[in-house]
């Protein structure tokens, strides 16, 4: 594994802007096409691996109901980008998602560690596996 | 318009580290100093909209007294970022707003997406539209 | 002082995302390895300086047993970076730091302007000084 440079970084920085932006905004199809076809999000806290985009699909659309009453944010930090021999994109970034009611009222939901493995498809970043843990104190 | 380089999202990544620093910290003229002499501020969630630095300065004036009390702090996310052929650089984003009072205790505002357009002058980028809309749900 | 160039300003972007990811994870030894052995974390606001890591590593283990009760997450943003002729880093940026327990339900404690001196030894940026300021309203 290899630090990326500079240019590099940025793309990433680049892909996660538009990638939330699109799920942040319920754009289910454009966020969805960040995804590799047989993309998968494993969601390790609940035990749930969604193998696909149709399974991530119905996963998505079950949330919605709750998302068009809360608009969601997704705020990430502190990406760790790392570079396999073969050009996959390993990352790591922390994340924090908030939701905001029609008051503007804010809340919170919990705190997660992200792993996602990228890869290039004609010449475009896709996820092709994204790994979700919720913060859960060691004495828990 | 087209995606921009690393040099130019640093840039811009470095413009928005000073303008909030400025804004956090009350310095009235180092902000407004960040915008074009007819750079325009328009909150849609107010239906307001500040043409010039004057009428900047007049509504930041009028909210002094409570950021006096209550420390805010901007803190954004996922810049997508895109140039026209003019140069003209349009930078969408989403905000969180905090006040920190007296004890340490932290409140939150409303989460928002920014839009700004900015231009360059003397070499130096300034903003002379920024759009705030504050998120509300599909639902509301 | 001098800006810093974009492949730099990324170099410091994975600096903090390695050693904020030491620190929540509660890894003391790596995170006291991005100090310099003399370096020293001043708590403004507690009117404590801890100098070298030894002194540092005290500190912290003091504070292990609530932080293995709650995940703690340092939210960074807005990196004012800047470059000295020798080549010592004066790094800027406000911190918002986030506990998440058990249940996933998440606090927060105060806001921080924070300020780094960062030196470079073999080739690794290292911190010989962090200055921590919690937010304070000016009227407070």
């Amino acid at each position: 594994m290899a630090e990326v440079d500079a240019e590099r970084y940025v793309e990433v920085l680049r892909f996660y802007a538009r990638q939330m932006a699109l799920l942040d905004r319920l754009d289910l199809d454009g966020y969805l096409g960040t995804f590799t076809e047989d993309g998968v999000t494993h969601h390790v806290h609940h035990g749930k691996k969604l193998e696909g985009r149709a399974a991530m699909r119905a996963f998505a659309e079950a949330a919605l109901p709750r998302y068009r009453e809360n608009v969601p944010r997704h705020w990430n930090d502190h990406y760790e980008i790392e570079q396999d021999a073969d050009g996959t994109l390993t990352v790591g970034y922390c994340s924090l998602v908030t939701l905001t009611d029609k008051e503007g009222k804010v809340r919170f939901e919990s705190t997660f560690a992200v792993t996602d493995e990228l890869v290039r498809a004609q010449g475009k970043l896709l996820v092709r596996l994204r790994t979700l843990v919720r913060d859960r104190p060691a004495a828990a």
